[in-house]
């Protein structure tokens, strides 16, 4: 389709670009804020860094938040290739590092080598969970789908039978990463188990 | 449903966050790349930053990629409330300023005064297109749905019934901004007229 692009790194850049527009077709578990239906990864990945501009006052360390914001945009991206594992789900999470590596290879690879590294670095990044973006980075990844699962009466939490145990546990690098946020994790297990939409 | 949120700036950030979870239901005139369904604001804003992450080397002015990236996060951010305009609705555009404007103050005012500003600010510079980041980023936010309805084989310009100078004066902000992709968009409009998909 794009055979008229005679300079090599723009055809394969653009070739990237067309590829990565299946994030829209990469279905989650969480439905959106209205119930209608399920969020796909690029809608995901785009509330995740919106959401991470507006509340990054509340990062435990300092971020450079453009690091953070190009994170929040490719987190997701082998998804393209390795579909998206649910959260609860402990089997699908088995061999879930093995098929994201091999998905990350294919996909970056379609860079040239320089850019393919950079992107790939951000996921790496953000996996580790060990430099102040990559924490901040997860706490946000997670506080998204919460609310979200808490405006549609706990969705996500009914598919997978979790109780509230399990959520804290997910949820806890909230607790450091982003430690004036945690009381809203707090408070949407208490009143989510209040009006039984979660098990305690 | 979030009245255990005692701080009124976090209460208020959280809400907007909500709000703007719309964004996924507001949809374009362009499809995805696969023709599938329509594409919405939240896809497209998160695909317009990943282009201008990996388009950035061809900015024609060197650009603070941090502040492009906020841009295209935030710049559709008003058609929560005002809609979208669909680029060859004349009628349409005729009070386009004057509702999204209206749905800024609204939107905006929800933060506090100092971030609403900030947000707003980023809006006015995306649509003043002065800054060396605004004509990136209007180039990039043309490339995007042109490269879609290519794929879509001219969907848009078919129900816009638009001739190809018509696309031409569109996109001419990417032939200052980002020189280097220009051919891209003189080879889809040739190839388009030669497939019979746009009209000469």
């Amino acid at each position: 389709m794009f055979d008229f692009i005679k300079n090599e790194k723009i055809y394969n850049q653009i070739k990237f670009l067309v590829t990565v527009d299946e994030m829209k077709n990469i279905l989650r578990m969480n439905l959106l804020a209205d119930g209608s239906r399920r969020e796909n990864d690029a809608e995901h990945s785009w509330h995740f860094a919106v959401m991470a501009m507006i509340l990054e006052e509340y990062a435990a360390e300092k971020v450079d938040i453009e690091k953070v914001l190009k994170i929040a945009l490719v987190h997701d991206l082998v998804e393209v290739y390795a579909g998206d594992t649910f959260a609860y789900d402990t089997k699908g999470y088995e061999d879930k590092e093995a098929r994201e590596i091999e998905a990350a290879n294919k996909l970056f690879g379609m860079l040239d080598p320089v850019q393919g590294a950079e992107i790939r670095a951000l996921w790496d990044e953000f996996e580790a969970k060990e430099t102040p973006e990559s924490k901040y980075a997860n706490a946000i990844d997670r506080i998204q789908p919460l609310m979200l699962n808490y405006l549609t009466n706990g969705h996500t939490w009914k598919l997978g039978n979790v109780h509230a145990p399990q959520i804290l546990k997910r949820m806890d690098i909230i607790r450091t990463a982003t430690p004036e946020l945690w009381h809203i994790v707090e408070g949407i297990i208490s009143t989510s188990i209040e009006k039984g939409i979660l098990k305690p």
